[in-house]
């Protein structure tokens, strides 16, 4: 039930998702979802009869709405009777629901929020933390490292070199809290590569890139807002001149794939890393084929065993 | 003598400023810049025998090396010999090459580098700091705040919009360091309108975004990554299929354009504020182009000026 385009774009993305084989369930207000499935497709709807709004209370709303339908939804995923959660609502909602209902794996202090995003090398990486917490702990940090890798690793990536995220590589470069942190990186049993600058990231310089949730959810906007402007100033180019126009057309399926590449909906959502559960959370503007795409996304990491690779790796940095 | 292409690309870009009418002086060694010079371009040369070389200790060995083209440069400006300083070299040595030679504004407490970046509606902002100060205290966010509309003002944006670079609008939001900033730059006779997200800048919510140097430095680098991500993967998708690439042929000319407006080098160099002087640091891999863009910056804020307008606003300020 949440995002701006809720439930249409969800239960959408939900039929195309089934079509492409993935079993998904819905959870919200059955009297307006039901009518939205076609005829030829079966999706079990579990109904929840509250609702979350998109507004800024909505972090401190979730624990008065029990029955919203982010929070079924988390206890569903907590009672084993689903895999995994995708929601388009609000982030802070959906961790306060992940919190309260699915609860923080054993030996992380503190969950983190993660992304990946496309290298220009052809390769991708995974930011983490992106927005889950703004002030952190040298120690937090060290987790999000154990995080960031396990997912990397999930996501096929074979011993992921992990990298800070800092304003140079040098080691007199780096904040108060960067320094402090990297030694226990370095530390871990991770192919750690010190501090890296963004630009040496998109270039393809580590499969993880680790900071606080201030810097990573900056510098992923950042990002969103940049690509945004230079298809902008493209589209602008083009429209000046008649034969760029004609270029452009016969161009145009190429553009459009471009565009979808660096759509960050079609790289899926963004995962909770440190709950116990899978958990992706769309991007509020979310569309149908976003939606299909954080649903796949979800998929892959509850058949992958996501959550059973974060705990071994919790499990065996505890022991150490 | 500083940058990967120095000091051909420097000279080549000082002599087309010298074409386009811009009165230049050349610092460096004597005997390695006049061969470069052509036979129908005048450009007095100060020699200077020493050079700060690009690697980590630059900042430390500045202090070492009175003699470098970077403190003889800056010590000319103080002299009043040249209106302002163009550097290609290490920013962290121009950074205290400045304070050393040119000395800090009274009623600044850290100078900040700033940079300008276009945004998606076909404005411009302000993003400040973006290195000097890596771990900021609030006071030091506020005086960003002015240093930056004042820069703003001079760039010819009027009554700029000075927002708090962070990770949502509401007042819930920021880190630590923004929520203990924003009232100090609320309370200026500044148009502040409050956090700012990273996509919102970019779409045209504010002309000045100021954070502390770490999120700056790392924000810039980002944009940088992305931007060199988004063209990849537009000639990738473009090589892929004949009909796009007789499309590009066509469009050729407007590509061409888009990736001269969103060369970071295409909008001049980073600008420091808060030093009894104008200096421009350009980018380490500067061409003939992105210098030329760099000395015409410098030219116009000295010109205009960008020191004058930052001393009346820091002396209102603190008769307030």
């Amino acid at each position: 039930m949440g995002g701006d385009h809720a439930p249409e774009a969800l239960v959408a993305g939900a039929v195309a998702a089934v079509r492409a084989g993935v079993p998904v369930m819905l959870v919200g207000d059955t009297a307006q979802i039901a009518p939205l499935l076609p005829e030829d497709v079966q999706i079990p709807i579990t109904h929840a009869p509250e609702v979350v709004a998109m507004d800024e209370g909505a972090a401190r709303s979730v624990r008065r709405k029990p029955e919203s339908s982010i929070r079924v939804a988390m206890r569903l995923l907590a009672e084993g009777k689903a895999s995994a959660v995708v929601s388009c609502g609000n982030t802070g909602a959906s961790l306060v629901a992940a919190v309260l209902d699915l609860g923080i794996m054993r030996g992380v202090e503190r969950p983190a929020i993660a992304t990946v995003l496309p290298r220009s090398d052809g390769g991708r990486f995974v930011l983490l933390d992106v927005g889950a917490t703004v002030d952190c702990k040298p120690e937090q940090l060290v987790s999000f490292a154990v995080l960031g890798a396990a997912w990397a690793e999930v996501l096929g990536m074979k011993n992921p070199r992990v990298g800070v995220l800092s304003n140079g590589e040098e080691g007199t470069k780096g904040n108060d809290l960067v320094r402090a942190a990297l030694p226990g990186i370095e530390a871990l049993p991770l192919h750690c590569v010190g501090q890296v600058e963004p630009t040496a990231v998109f270039a393809g310089a580590c499969e993880v890139a680790v900071c606080d949730g201030f810097v990573g959810n900056i510098t992923l906007k950042a990002v969103e807002g940049a690509a945004e402007t230079v298809l902008h100033l493209l589209g602008e180019e083009i429209r000046s001149a008649p034969t760029a126009r004609v270029g452009a057309w016969l161009a145009k399926g190429a553009i459009e794939r471009f565009k979808q590449r660096v759509s960050w909906d079609a790289q899926g959502g963004a995962m909770f890393l440190g709950m116990k559960g899978v958990v992706v959370v769309g991007h509020g503007r979310s569309n149908a084929a976003s939606v299909e795409a954080a649903v796949h996304q979800a998929h892959a990491a509850a058949r992958d065993g996501l959550v059973a690779e974060l705990e071994a790796r919790l499990g065996a940095q505890s022991e150490e």
